[in-house]
């Protein structure tokens, strides 16, 4: 089994030993344990701080090289923790564990691992600590970080090499809710959701896994159990629809609703009306490396000859896109270009929507009947998003959730304390 | 060229700063710069902190793995800071660069050094960061720390390995004086000594370059200059006596006085007055791994058939030492022991002592006149050794110091601001 641990679970000294204590019930269960873990708590942004104070734009190699110090602190503690418990541990650096990736520093893909001294250290009994968000480069032999969600990644992809039954990512929060429950005090905790349902929940704001890591649990095929490391709940399992349906449990229809207010709605208006303006506008925002959600073309105003473009992008990437507009304005031919940070996205998720072509009725007249005005639509297969105002989201949220009666289950209501109705 | 900067030199980001600056005005100078550096001033005791909140008792390889994390900081963010000046940097783990150690946990001995990456980044016209205090053992692959003055023998033993001009050592002191400047006020910086000086020196309590170190640089001949990196004074060259003959600078008879106030006296009394005796008593404590320097055996009382043997070792080590020796009380057979640590020692070092019979006179004669009272001697071809009372100890080293006029170069004095009289 692959076990990873995130940076609030290891905070400090304390939850460090509470770690270990939970680390050793489980080798108490099942002999091979590997257990990936991330930074403690800050010390990946103090380590930023420490960068930005000696240069103005650290190189990324050094980059890397600095922050992959926060999980060598991390597993070395835990390992001395396991160990004054009474049982081997080993802390293996992402290089020696086999975690090679191309060179791209911080933000490195996994190319291959090569577990072999992760292998040998099980073999001797040992419990093997690996650090999370980090390998070695196939070309350079450099050190790299994997960038958002790397240390997720790592444990499904140790997991996958070392044809483990399940990696189970703890974090503090219980598993995956049908909604925040921060927005839907009545939000109920999914005992299972398929890697697709998941992968949209995570493209839709929910925090609990990056889209990075489903996307390789659904290749390998590696069960992920997302679970609390703070309590003794059973957590979320995120499998594949076969496997769920192999298990004859019956699935929901919706999975969740989930929102989003960290994206920024950009407005280019005055586009000359004619084909591949579109395709012009989101090759400029592409070639600034920033990516695109949403996108809707509005109708041109009679007679003009010209048509406004609305998309959504990361608020953090609106300077970004901004520019290389601007720069790109005497091909593109547009009017101007308005910036709205104050949008938000409402997702309703469901593997079960496929089967129920009622659902988006349902979810548009939720959305009405509690005054939520729609800016943009998308869909996929499994999911139905809209953008409003970020004022709105919570009512939104609330409104879908009720409308869909998600929360209604008063048995797991009981289980899962304090959040059911 | 090899240059090291130690935990003071890199303390925080403002010193970083000012430690690339001055890598950046060497590489203008000499092409081919190799930089090792230790961790942030006191990154290392707060890593061994967190260590001993999770376990009573580390394991010394995680131990390892953990404080390896400190020098890994402290050489990426130098590297940003050279980078920030317009200057290639790239740095290094003690395993990247090549630094191969037996498996000797916490004091790993260096048994190779292969320098093909570092090579590598000089010819590519990079300067090279590299982690000191630790590297790779060649049996398990496993990260080793080198132990007490570990980052000043990584410097050394990449020096020899690349056949490097002069290895410099960077610290908060200014080379080599003729006594602690905080005791002699008129003490004098030495421009040379040979390497048997300074191993003599660092034997007796010289805090300037570990015994280690030395002694690698006078295996492998690699001059090393010893400098501070608050100043830009050319501190003090240490190399063999042979490069300071053909130099034909002439040398002063003595280098330096050195005292030393860590060490305690042991005394056993009651020893049975037969040969192999006082073999037996330090047999007992090396067995301990307790090193002891310096011993004495008084004169038995007449007809009594016992005798009294007194030795001196590190004050930390004090407990084993005397838990060995009342473990082995049946078999030694002696009456009791007695643990004095307010003793220090004082010791007088110049290798032209050799060709001046005189030198142990004077010695004895200053301290003599000083009221000393001297309890142990030792001596070596170069050095006359004593121990005395802590208390007195300020006094002899000053009379010493004055019997041989080692603080009289005016010229010198001036030079070095404020030290000389």
């Amino acid at each position: 089994m692959v076990q990873k641990y995130g940076g609030s679970s290891v905070a400090d000294a304390e939850r460090i030993k509470r770690v270990a204590e939970r680390i050793v019930e489980t080798v108490k269960e099942s002999n091979r344990v590997v257990v990936v873990v991330s930074a403690m708590g800050d010390t990946t942004d103090d380590l930023l701080d420490l960068a930005n104070q000696v240069s103005p734009l650290p190189p990324a190699r050094e980059l890397d090289m600095l922050l992959t110090s926060g999980e060598r602190i991390s597993m070395a503690l835990l390992a001395m923790a396991i160990e004054a418990l009474g049982y081997d541990a080993r802390s293996f650096t992402g290089s020696q564990a086999g975690v090679i990736t191309d060179s791209s520093h911080g933000r490195a893909r996994i190319i291959d691992v090569t577990p072999g001294r992760i292998q040998q250290a099980l073999d001797a009994g040992h419990i093997a600590i690996v650090a999370g968000f980090q390998g070695v480069s196939q070309d350079s032999k450099d050190i790299t970080t994997l960038g958002r969600g790397g240390s997720d990644t790592t444990a499904v992809a140790l997991a996958a090499a070392l044809g483990a039954d399940v990696c189970e990512i703890y974090s503090d929060v219980d598993g995956v809710f049908t909604a925040d429950p921060r927005v839907v005090p009545n939000a109920r905790q999914q005992p299972r959701v398929s890697y697709e349902e998941m992968l949209e929940l995570a493209a839709s704001g929910a925090k609990i896994l990056h889209l990075r890591c489903v996307e390789y649990a659904r290749r390998y095929g590696v069960p992920v159990v997302v679970r609390s490391s703070f309590s003794q709940r059973p957590g979320t399992l995120v499998t594949s629809e076969a496997n769920l349906a192999e298990e004859n449990v019956e699935q929901p229809i919706i999975s969740g609703v989930a929102h989003d207010t960290s994206q920024a709605k950009v407005t280019v208006t005055g586009v000359p009306d004619r084909p591949g303006q579109a395709a012009a506008i989101c090759q400029t925002i592409a070639a600034a490396e920033v990516d695109i959600d949403m996108i809707v073309q509005n109708v041109s105003a009679p007679g003009t000859g010209l048509a406004d473009i609305s998309f959504t992008i990361p608020k953090s990437e609106g300077p970004t896109a901004m520019a290389a507009l601007e720069k790109a304005r005497p091909t593109l031919g547009f009017d101007r270009v308005v910036f709205d940070e104050h949008i938000g996205k409402v997702s309703l998720v469901g593997a079960g929507m496929r089967a129920h072509p009622g659902v988006s009725a349902s979810f548009f007249g939720a959305l009405a009947q509690a005054g939520v005005n729609v800016e943009i639509i998308s869909t996929s297969e499994i999911r139905i998003s809209v953008v409003c105002r970020d004022s709105e989201v919570p009512a939104a949220v609330r409104a879908v959730h009720d409308a869909f009666e998600l929360g209604t289950d008063e048995v797991e209501a009981v289980v899962y304390g304090g959040t059911g109705r």
